[in-house]
């Protein structure tokens, strides 16, 4: 019989977002009629911006006839695109070149498999908490040993604490590949500028690489922190940028992302192209590009017209934020992020995430993020996402407020 | 220096494509305003059908409303989508449910992703020629040793030859791993009932997986030639099959396509829930689901209204491929495929592939694909693609034989 990938066996759970969508149904099934409030999965709920909207018309128009209709784009992304999202660079004083842009359909195959162009030996370092792609993908490819206590052996853990206001420090050790979100998912903590040059200060030290997600570095207002961690010198040379057009724009059903790979990120065995060259190599090889009505509404999110459109969606999202992080503070809970990020970290009441998901599951018909799903320092916070509608979220924290038993 | 997978280095050369894109880019500025003729890519030209375009509308008009928008959808693809697919392999006879369905963003992807579910060390068998994907996916996982007189060290190539009517016989030895893909890319070979069952009979007999890609199932016209591998008893026990949107309906750029996972099919150390369950395992990891623009427009294409709009403009492309093989076989070329497949297979004149895809390029402005591209044994052979406007490809027979020096 033929053997399948063994490190799958070593995967210690289903993917958390499928577990929680388990549990919704178990109680749906039990409680038919009950409405329940959703506050898990990241997911954005707004409609996309009128600009968007018409530009997926046009480029939907534009495959219907014979004049103007177009095949296979380059795997890479459309020209524009990549020039546009370049430029978008351009504007927080960092140079990327088009050339450095891939567009994808998503961060979440980005993620998922960036780690694939290096060796199979790499050592990994994650933020703990992590969004569980970062982990699983590593897994899955071997790079890590057994799941013991909580923990895969062989992974570096980075822990995310209230102690160091969940931005850890650098590894004391030496690692190969570092993977850092910022504003974090699951925490919603933002990097500091000198936090961020510690870490290219410890890659460049190393020759390690950071792996930076930066899906959600549109929702940052505050001015001094940076949206890419090419803001900070030297991070060009050790640094790969991933993000998403997923949340700012409501693409979450759509699918579109890009990483940036630098030209001057250099490794030991992929030639003179570097990293850029390798990535090239694989998204040639294993992806067709990204959908091309996808990359015509991308084009117009990153418009002056539609970044506004998109700028006001953001503040509504925000304000949910703050909804949910000043009702929940004010009932007592410890309630952290939700400020320059779209996420709520909550300590939970002196019980588990998972026991505590369930009590707000049962007693509220909130469905928030077990912490612990996030990795063993997520143990004892949930998430709670601002992406919602307002009446949804209110009427959330209302009934938190009145049914939660303590 | 963080080390790169070193697999990469192993890859021959530039991935097929790109090197004809660069190879042609080449004459274009050398010659410019000399317009060529593109019968190599096997890209699309005709526009969406009126209904396919109608649902990829009404899917951004329904994103565009707050009543009507959904972001996430499931990562196996939406649950209407599946069973429409499901229902598809129904109409031959052949029973897969919607669980056994998966969407994706095309059968390239899925090509090249499908190996990670099984043990690194499994030998790889492939038809030569094939399609680039399936040999370069494995090279990067490192199933193979180097590159050596034309082969990768440690692959299968099951030959394809005027002898065998480019249709080879199961592995003399044992392998895990077999890719057939039929009708085939690039000679435009189909596999018959009866030689399916061979490779089936091989599979459950060593424990194998056939892998087998049906993207181009649509242009069978032939009612005795299996359009499913599924088709073949005892297929659903040993078999994955991919297949796609892009060709039938025109979704190269919409990208689309889905991979059929049987939960009868079993592997060593998969658990109870075999492949099936692996595979999910996987896609819900490290995919997040089709665009759901491109979904709308795939369900639309197999109702009964898009499947007729499509049977047109597959004519339409198979009338192409007859006057490609046609017009080649009067030249006195010996042409195959082109009948049940919208590729020609055509041999060259006693010159290399390469060689002869240079002449055509430089004497007549005419590009095709060089069969060394797909293999070891497509040297002596190029591949002509039916997809094109009739004009551009009556307009290539035309200068082929004007300006061809032979």
């Amino acid at each position: 019989m033929v053997k399948c990938n063994p490190n799958y066996g070593k995967l210690a759970a289903g993917y958390l977002f499928p577990e929680i969508g388990r549990r919704v149904k178990a109680f749906t099934t039990g409680n038919p009629g009950v409405k329940v409030m959703r506050l898990g999965v990241g997911d954005t709920t707004q409609p996309l911006e009128p600009s968007i909207v018409k530009a997926m018309h046009a480029a939907v128009d534009g495959l219907s006839r014979e004049d103007t209709y177009s095949g296979y784009g380059d795997e890479q992304g459309n020209a524009a695109l990549r020039a546009a999202i370049a430029a978008w660079y351009g504007e927080r004083g960092v140079t990327v070149e088009g050339g450095e842009v891939f567009v994808s359909d998503g961060a979440k195959c980005d993620s998922a498999n960036i780690a694939s162009i290096f060796a199979s030996d790499s050592v990994v370092a994650v933020q703990d908490p992590a969004y569980p792609v970062y982990v699983d993908s590593n897994v899955i490819a071997g790079r890590t040993a057994s799941f013991k206590d909580g923990r895969y052996e062989g992974l570096v853990y980075l822990p995310c604490t209230e102690e160091n206001g969940f931005v850890p420090s650098p590894p004391s050790g030496k690692v190969d590949l570092i993977y850092l979100c910022s504003p974090n998912n699951p925490t919603g903590a933002v990097a500091t500028r000198e936090q961020l040059a510690e870490f290219v200060e410890y890659a460049r030290a190393n020759g390690a690489v950071i792996i930076f997600d930066a899906a959600y570095s549109f929702f940052i207002t505050d001015s001094s922190l940076p949206r890419s961690i090419y803001e900070i010198p030297g991070a060009a040379e050790c640094a790969i940028e991933l993000s998403s057009f997923s949340k700012f724009a409501g693409f979450t059903g759509v699918r579109l992302g890009w990483s940036v790979v630098p030209k001057a990120l250099k490794g030991d065995g992929c030639g003179d192209g570097g990293l850029n060259a390798l990535w090239n190599r694989r998204q040639c090889t294993m992806f067709n590009g990204a959908s091309n009505v996808a990359q015509a509404g991308g084009l117009a999110a990153l418009s002056p017209e539609g970044r506004e459109e998109c700028g006001k969606t953001i503040e509504y999202y925000m304000e949910n934020a703050r909804v949910i992080r000043e009702g929940l503070s004010s009932l007592g809970f410890k309630a952290y992020g939700g400020v320059n990020a779209p996420f709520a970290w909550v300590k939970t009441p002196g019980v588990g995430s998972w026991e505590f998901f369930d009590k707000l599951l049962n007693e509220c018909r909130v469905v928030c993020t077990p912490g612990a799903g996030f990795g063993p320092c997520g143990e004892g916070f949930v998430r709670f996402s601002a992406f919602g509608r307002r009446e949804n979220v209110q009427a959330a924290v209302a009934s938190i407020r009145e049914n939660l038993k303590l």
